[in-house]
């Protein structure tokens, strides 16, 4: 027999491993982030979004390549081709699929679209802590609308998410402008189609600044930086003033409104797409202070987002409680979300410009924050456990599978054992599944019409306080025998007690 | 500009399109979906099944390749290579996952080990009607149980499932035995490792009985079969009496239960393992009595289903109200899923053998079978549609998302119109939205501290009655004025009269 790939070269067996940078979930980890998803689902609806959902697979075409740090075309996506040999990629993101369903559908959507969605997205990408290969998003977008009530909307609406989930006073919603962006680029002379190259690293830049501080950012707009790990990454060869201006951009936060305004104003003096984006900043600043949200979402310069596709306001969502990071540093838990406005995106495919907004949540991301903050939306999400009926006798089987069916009909979750094990095992079985109790009938009592029922939960408390063999089996603690015909009320108790 | 693939040609545009085979879905077949597979997780909730979730990706190795009808290596699956050149594929079922899953995790799970998972899979093959390149599908299994109760226990929560779901007395679970067909294949001289590759083309002719009548099957069976588009399928290459006795295998059902196991123990006479796999079926159909699920689960030997991987019991629900095909002719609605036991499968990984069973459903089939139905349980699932509040004055927006917020905060789904249109186009939007009513506020409401509440569901039906305009704009039908300060309370008034 050949050597199979990804056999073990002892047994020439095949070894079983999740892909890396893949990931299995169970039943705990399933049920919370359903309660999670509900609460968000319900704030969208609140707000007049509606469900939509596109295939995990679209034509590579019509994804486009938006994605950062990709250097190669189709590098950070996972592309094959059909049996018709067309190219089919997974999606790398819920905003260009969107993109094509609208325009696929234009005319039977009333306008502004404004939709939600949830569903896994895939980037081949080296796997790392907290960076996986196919996780979850959870998007709002509002198509077909140009104004900044929209973006400031989805601000509002991610706050008001935030809030329903429990973590109020623990975020902020940043907001910032591409078309400040382009202002800084015009006034330092890297306007124009030929520049756009350039532009694209400089955006890339700033959005680093969290990662690599001001120092790392000044690098990689100039000549270039070489991370601790030795990995180099060539620079936007911009010169000293040029990048200046760029961290003045980045970094014209201040004290009160009007200052950042004002700085703001200054870096891109001189350039009317800049003054267009400082204008939408005041506006959206103007509708957040009047919805009473201006200490949930603040205009902050610093945030860029790295996709290529926005076009004018940008949005980072970001925990600000602490962790400590895997050098153990306190560092702020950070984004678990952002978006922005995408005005060409939807036009790629029609011959008008249709323009866009909208948010997106990284699903693990907040669900992990929800659970460093002891969020009562994911605790103890699972359902209650199973009964266990064990089976003393084989021959009887239709017996038992009886009274599980009685317990089922009563809505309590029951399971007969189907194991071969004996009964210290089925004991074992049933503990590891966390049962209430187990459902016991032998001979003697199938003889007498009745039942034993095995309260776990109290016979591991007793079990912890008996200290003989002797003395254990004297008690035979939180055991009872009742008649078959009252064996599910007495499982009913058992249940209420724990409850 | 060079032509782009998958371009217009008139306008070189990229087509916007979903990809062939691949669907969208809108917000009420998710909601009729979401509620179809909480009835189903219920369900198996109740018998003691818990949720797990494996990756859409798999390593290709790990999950084999068990799929009918597929002549070349891969054929049917999508395949691509990650960055490090490793060959991953998209899941073309959730069982092979589950194998690895069951196998990575194997010490850390109490066994037997009873989980369900719903998810996506994905096949690589032509598109079809009713045949999709990505389709759901929602799996229990019962891994570390070689107990035929384990396979009987599959059929009997798959027929209260489909009573759950309303579907009582319109489906049959048909149960047969893969070790009944290896005994026949003993008879005939088919055993040993040589004739695998036959013995699969003559699975798959029983499996095509449905399709192609007993007359197909026979041609399958021995040298081969034209269907009517021109397509030649290569035959068993059986000699007649061979394909004969087949045949006697899977029409051996007869009026009685005691019948058809004489039938069937005809069939196999001389080989154990036939005679094992009746005495299996036997068992079953003892405990499915015993359970009172006999006329729900029947012994039926025309079942053995297409997937290579089953060793033992198998299974198939079929819907048996009668649906028009695509030549117009009734037929039955049949299977909406199937599944059996898989004995081999997580061994491939593991030193020892570990049995396993499953039932699998298909989520799309029956989602259509509950609306053809017209079951109450996917019948207007969709919440409440938004009150939209109008923009009468683009200076005021500030005004109008006060409003909008009010309405929220009382728990009322609402929206402000953000797109550029007038008063008219804002109508005809709530209107397409199938919105309730709308929220009005002109300059004159403003400075009497008033809105406007047009409810639209009234306002349509009087439309249908009144027929001059000016009797229209005299009547202003299901128009009322109301200070803001009791808004909420009207809007809560228009909706409890919809409800």
């Amino acid at each position: 027999m050949a050597k199979r790939e990804g056999a073990d070269p002892k047994t020439n067996r095949l070894k079983a491993r999740v892909p890396r940078g893949f990931v299995d979930r169970g039943a705990g980890e399933l049920a919370a982030a359903e309660r999670m998803l509900a609460e968000i689902r319900a704030a969208y609806e609140l707000y007049g979004f509606e469900a939509v959902e596109t295939p995990l697979v679209e034509y590579t075409d019509a994804l486009g390549k938006f994605l950062p740090d990709q250097d190669r075309p189709n590098e950070g996506v996972f592309s094959f081709q059909d049996e018709d040999e067309q190219w089919l990629s997974l999606r790398y993101d819920l905003t260009a699929p969107l993109a094509r369903y609208v325009s696929e559908n234009f005319e039977a959507l009333a306008k502004p679209y404004r939709s939600y969605r949830v569903g896994w997205v895939f980037r081949n990408e080296k796997p790392g802590p907290g960076r996986f290969r196919q996780f979850m998003q959870f998007d709002a977008d509002t198509v077909g609308s140009a104004s900044v009530a929209a973006d400031a909307e989805m601000c509002m609406m991610a706050a008001d998410t935030l809030d329903r989930l429990g973590l109020a006073g623990q975020y902020v919603v940043k907001v910032n402008n591409r078309k400040v962006l382009d202002g800084v680029m015009e006034a330092i002379g890297l306007a124009g189609d030929e520049e756009a190259a350039r532009r694209l690293v400089v955006l890339r830049a700033i959005d680093k600044l969290d990662k690599v501080g001001v120092d790392g950012v000044r690098d990689l707009l100039g000549a270039g930086r070489m991370d601790p790990s030795g990995d180099y990454t060539k620079g936007a060869g911009l010169a000293p003033e040029q990048a200046e201006r760029v961290i003045a951009f980045s970094e014209a936060k201040r004290a009160t409104l009007e200052e950042t305004f004002g700085a703001l104003e200054a870096v891109v003096a001189g350039s009317a797409r800049g003054a267009e984006g400082v204008a939408e900043l005041r506006e959206i600043a103007m509708l957040v202070a009047a919805g009473g949200y201006d200490t949930r979402v603040e205009i902050d310069p610093s945030v860029v987002r790295g996709l290529e596709y926005y076009t004018g306001p940008v949005f980072e969502a970001e925990l600000t409680f602490p962790v400590t990071n895997e050098d153990g540093v306190p560092v702020r838990f950070g984004s678990i979300g952002g978006g922005g406005r995408y005005d060409g995106l939807v036009g790629r495919f029609r011959s008008e410009p249709v323009p866009a907004t909208g948010f997106s949540i990284g699903v693990s991301r907040l669900l992990s924050a929800l659970r460093l903050v002891g969020s009562p939306i994911v605790a103890s999400a699972q359902p209650q456990a199973p009964v266990v009926v064990m089976v003393m006798d084989r021959e009887r089987i239709a017996d038992y599978q009886r009274l599980v069916a009685q317990l089922r009909e009563a809505g309590i979750r029951a399971e007969m054992y189907l194991g071969s094990a004996g009964m210290k095992a089925q004991m074992k079985y049933a503990d590891r599944r966390k049962s209430p109790c187990v459902v016991i009938q032998g001979s003697d009592e199938r003889e007498r019409g009745e039942v034993q029922i095995k309260d776990l939960i109290e016979g591991a408390k007793a079990a912890a306080e008996i200290e003989t063999n002797a003395e254990w089996k004297a008690a035979r603690p939180a055991q009872v025998s009742v008649p078959e015909a009252t064996m599910v009320d007495a499982v009913r108790e058992i249940l209420a007690r724990h409850r």
